[in-house]
């Protein structure tokens, strides 16, 4: 097989990181299907991932490893990551029990745009928490 | 309000594109919730999804505007776009009548990592389409 068939119908797990060593990672709701938040992992926080079952990010604003909930409790158990068919995105299945977006709401996707507009968004969703509750600093 | 609580609280629709121009785009199945595929977009691409209702990336490998289906015919049809917190991922939900990724598959996302592996994919999903017969390239 030629390298990109390999990669593209193999079963290698071969994720592509890009020239910052980072790779996409979507988190998605296992039982709702709703997409929950998306945010980038480097090797270390993809094999945390793997190792321990809960998802950890890399933050860039940061620079640091990041496991989802370490400061709100908000966690995401993983039952299942997806890999595309050029294997530069994932996408984590997880089991959530609270709030997703450090905003309030269950997903970061709480806002679309209005029909017919291109610069006015309306809300989707309603806060499910406060975060001035759950963000102490 | 601050910036940052406009862009996360607000209801003004500012999309933040990358050093290179881009943003994360993420077709989801209007229907089912089933990530299609994910791709990224310039803001010639995102005003065209906007002004035709039909989704257009931004291909990196061609380095050019690349309405999705302009030649396999599986278009996506718009039905909502929304936007996260931070406004730099979209996600489109889509009508499709067809599948969406070019191996052949309904989705992109075909293969899972095995359970208790680091390295293994296994299949989760069936072709629905021959690529063969539709990409002539």
């Amino acid at each position: 097989m030629s390298a990109k068939k390999t990669i593209e119908e193999g079963l290698e797990f071969s994720p592509k990181f890009d020239e910052g060593g980072l790779i996409t990672a979507i988190a998605q709701d296992a039982k709702t299907g709703q997409v929950l938040m998306v945010g980038c992992m480097n090797r270390a926080a993809l094999d945390l991932t793997i190792q321990t079952g809960f998802a950890t990010y890399f933050s860039r604003s940061r620079q640091k490893l990041w496991k989802k909930g370490e400061e709100s409790g908000h966690f995401q158990k993983v039952q299942q990551l997806l890999v595309d068919c050029d294997q530069d995105c994932l996408i984590l299945k997880v089991i959530v029990v609270a709030g997703q977006c450090h905003v309030g709401y269950q997903s970061c996707f709480y806002r679309a745009l209005k029909k017919g507009s291109n610069k006015d968004l309306e809300f989707i969703a309603q806060k499910v928490y406060d975060p001035r509750k759950i963000y102490k600093t």
